[in-house]
């Protein structure tokens, strides 16, 4: 949400390609070759409108009266998210979080490949977690040289986020994908990705109390 | 991104509560007893002006040239977001995702209590995890009569998010908090709340590109 450097696209447009992925591969497997903007609308209850604006980021545009043709509207999505390339990652923190994220398959099909996780407890350093091996996190730095490392993944406790991503810069990653509820002093042309599970809590808990309180009562 | 239901305030604004809260209790422990829009926009590198609209929304108002009282702010946050009294929920799939949301105190603290967790792994079911008991899937019907259960944590494989999504509908509970990358088919009424982890790094991924990509060499 205080995202660090500018955006080109629209955020939520982007973060609505994935879901349209899935839904296009299905249709892929069902051997269905044309898609239309109003199929994929009337799927995820979107206006048809919409769904061609959101598409319309990645380049491609379809046909009037005929639509996209799947296979290149696949294509399409993933060149623009990158997700038909090999992104190499450093996880930093093989705690719970983090090793829920080395076991999501779903990253891995979209390109993603976390080639080392680093950790400080002595129990974990040395062995593998779904076959990622963890290192010490005073190795980092040095296997962080020359080794193309895209993107951080930080899910260190907060005490240990800022120290962290202060290494990963100095490896020269491009983004960090911040899971931890701290907010980074970074240098701004690198990109912060936050995820803010407790962002996510107070819209879902805002919306469940039994009587709504209005703005109108306190004023 | 799909909610289901109508919202009754701006959802970016609701998101950046929980960081205004967390520097507020900083302030509150410092011994500052008043804060301005001002103090906290450059905090976050907000707009003053957004910051005191974000704050509206509980229903609060500062002084002009004084600002909010520091406890009175924090009150009506909680307030707002419901974090103010206990919420009981249900968590199914205490796989590595389900353990991370388990262990992690910041939602205790947000006055979340998970009662007890559900999986179908024997070798999960009859023990605890981070002080959480761990009950056979097949006990969740029963267990969820009457038990005033508001929301349910979705965090297992995608195969079994709908019938999981079911049986808490069964329930009664009011919301559903879905990790998994599938759109649940439940009643309107019920608040569902999603975290697209695939979503967030299309964000990172789009952005990180070397050579960027724009419509125009599509066209």
């Amino acid at each position: 949400m205080f995202t660090q450097s500018a955006k080109s696209f629209p955020i939520p447009s982007i973060q609505r390609l994935p879901v349209y992925l899935r839904f296009l591969k299905e249709q892929r497997n069902r051997g269905n070759t044309l898609i239309s903007c109003t199929q994929i609308a009337e799927e995820f209850g979107q206006l048809s409108v919409q769904v061609r604006k959101d598409l319309s980021i990645t380049g491609i545009s379809g046909r009037p009266k005929v639509g996209y043709r799947t296979n290149e509207l696949i294509d399409a999505i993933e060149g623009f998210l990158g997700w038909n390339r090999e992104i190499k990652a450093f996880l930093i923190g093989a705690g719970s979080l983090g090793s829920a994220i080395l076991g999501y398959a779903g990253f891995v099909e979209h390109g993603l490949r976390i080639v080392a996780a680093f950790d400080i407890d002595p129990v974990k350093i040395g062995n593998s977690i779904h076959r990622c091996p963890v290192f010490d996190l005073r190795q980092m730095y040095g296997m962080g040289q020359n080794a193309g490392i895209e993107i951080g993944i930080l899910t260190v406790p907060s005490v240990a986020a800022q120290e962290a991503a202060n290494i990963l810069v100095q490896i020269g990653v491009q983004g960090i994908w911040n899971y931890t509820p701290i907010r980074l002093d970074i240098p701004q042309e690198i990109i912060c990705e936050e995820v803010k599970l407790s962002a996510s809590f107070a819209v879902l808990s805002s919306r469940l109390k039994k009587s709504p309180v209005f703005p109108d009562e306190y004023v």
